[in-house]
């Protein structure tokens, strides 16, 4: 019997039963391993080490009452077949991306990253204070999950092609690596997209197989080794402006443990999102300069671009629209969105443009 | 005895001595309640909710082990001597801006924020990968404290002031609150510069004892009622570009600590700063529309006194580049914010830029 089950069963059973409910819960005392499967290849920059930074955090603070034991992909499941593996209990928890997951619910999108949407602290600004978390939560309830974002890799490259884009049209039959609703929109413009998960990429784009690949940035995008099969890479792109990674945990396990267990999970995948988000943005600058010392063309979509791929995102949003909890979930995202970027724009963002002037 | 003298007399003191520090340390078991002092007037918005943040993930995490008990300002001692109180051992820990401590050393200031300095996200990225932690904790280690960053304003306002600011002569003579490294460039430019509490700015703004004063933003700006006293407001300023406040803990206390619980500390300071970042940045969108709803006049400093904003605050800086640990922590400072401002301009910079063209 599941544990939501018992407890309506006690309700329904009278008084005996209402009694033993009422009595202090008894959780499940001494030590537990908790498997949490991934879906990036061991050591992957960024990626596994935000999935490792909030394992450790778990095992540490309960000094191992909790000790979390990661899985990478394909050492127990797939890379894409974490959000089932959870969902079904084969495993504890997870952490990808969730927009890997926009099969079984379109509206996961927003919890990584939706094309012309958040950057990764206006992400935060919702999540945290504006409805993000409870409309995350009411997802995963669908699907026995108990889901936190957990990592975040800052606002993604444009990424990397065997030619230059000069226009909409050069996207017309390009065979194009790009996840969730971004590569939706790509395909608006003509491209082939395709979806492969991030430690098959570099074959498939050295092998022809596609023409190009975002991956993430300057820092993971060179550990993966792009730099070595094509020099033409666009910083700035649409489709991933700040695109966060997810703890999710099976929600029997998770309504299982004590409250104190529960809020060190929570704690500890807010803490990996903002030490996640700052690793790559640490590390991106330098990675950068060592691409450009070797030949790495750094390029900007022009105008035209630009104006495409917000058509494009446009179509893709408004195709979801007929399901109720995406248009739930996009209404709350783009108020929230709208809200914080003005504010943005009249502090920081006058603030760096007159440090940048003075600074030189 | 405190605990350092104890293990150096233990280490002099022959095997038996040193048998027994081998053995597994015997750390405090229960409960233990964790006064925390704090600079911020009870209920004050924003920077009291980040102090009650960690205190209740602290008091949660561990199922009361560590119960927090949160003191406002003037409850125990005044705001400004919550350093002092912990760093002596009356206190056991302080939430507070670090650069209200500039007295007891001016590198505290980086550890808040400096004119002309970092964003809330640059500064994350230094602090936790680049060399800012280590120094905020050997800046600690100087004061018997264990310092961790945990909770951030964002991009200050630049304030609110009796009259318009069209030239750098306008600050001569002026009266205006601004604590820190800020508020000695402002003092270059002839202003006459105080540093008051919170809690009391309001009362010396009303009365004519200062002719202006920044405190955070338009969220906990409007929340002191600022607004009642002066229409004039610049949204942007150069003092303070993302002030983080801190989360100090006395060492031996801190020591004395399972590792477990020293854990728990460190990543509830962490997740308190982004959830306090973010609960700024989502508040302050809002409240500046009811402001300006109100009557409240945005206005823009103009180039010739930014101009004057940067040249003071080198000034400042230069002045303390004598003191050896400034100028080491400068150096790591400035290093990672440049390497990492390149990047942000190039990706999220540019990306925002066209969302903001191609939406409208």
């Amino acid at each position: 019997m599941d544990r939501r089950s018992f407890l309506k069963t006690s309700a329904l059973g009278g008084t005996a039963a209402a009694a033993t409910t009422l009595a202090a819960p008894a959780y499940a005392q001494g030590k537990r391993t908790l498997t949490m499967v991934t879906s990036w290849g061991r050591g992957l920059a960024g990626v596994f080490d935000s999935a490792q930074r909030v394992a450790d955090s778990i095992t540490a603070m309960t000094d191992g009452d909790l000790t979390v034991e990661i899985k990478a992909a394909g050492e127990l499941v797939g890379a894409f077949e974490v959000f089932d593996a959870v969902s079904s209990g084969q495993a504890d928890m997870y952490h990808a991306a969730d927009y890997y997951f926009v099969g079984q619910h379109p509206a996961y999108a927003f919890f990584t990253s939706v094309p012309f949407g958040m950057t990764a602290q206006e992400l935060l600004n919702w999540y945290h204070h504006a409805g993000g978390m409870q409309a995350h939560d009411e997802l995963g309830q669908i699907f026995g999950l108990k889901s936190f974002i957990a990592g975040n890799t800052g606002a993604q490259a444009g990424g990397w092609y065997s030619k230059e884009i000069n226009s909409p049209e050069d996207f017309n039959g390009l065979k194009f690596r790009m996840p969730g609703l971004g590569g939706k929109a790509l395909g608006k413009l003509g491209a082939s997209v395709q979806n492969i998960p991030g430690s098959e990429v570099y074959q498939a784009l050295s092998s022809g197989a596609i023409d190009g690949t975002e991956w993430i940035g300057p820092w993971a995008d060179e550990k993966a080794g792009f730099q070595e099969i094509t020099k033409t890479y666009y910083t700035a792109g649409f489709h991933e402006p700040g695109a966060a990674l997810s703890l999710a945990t099976n929600r029997e396990v998770f309504e299982g443990l004590s409250p104190a267990h529960q809020k060190v999970i929570e704690i500890a995948a807010g803490e990996a999102h903002q030490w996640s988000l700052a690793q790559f943005l640490n590390n991106n600058g330098a990675a950068l300069q060592r691409l450009q010392a070797g030949g790495v063309k750094v390029m900007e979509f022009p105008d035209s671009v630009w104006d495409a791929f917000g058509q494009a995102s446009n179509e893709v949003m408004s195709e979801n629209m007929g399901d109720d909890i995406f248009k739930s979930v996009y209404d709350s995202y783009n108020a929230s969105m709208k809200a914080s970027s003005n504010w943005q724009n009249l502090s920081s963002g006058v603030y760096t443009a007159q440090r940048d002037r003075v600074l030189g």
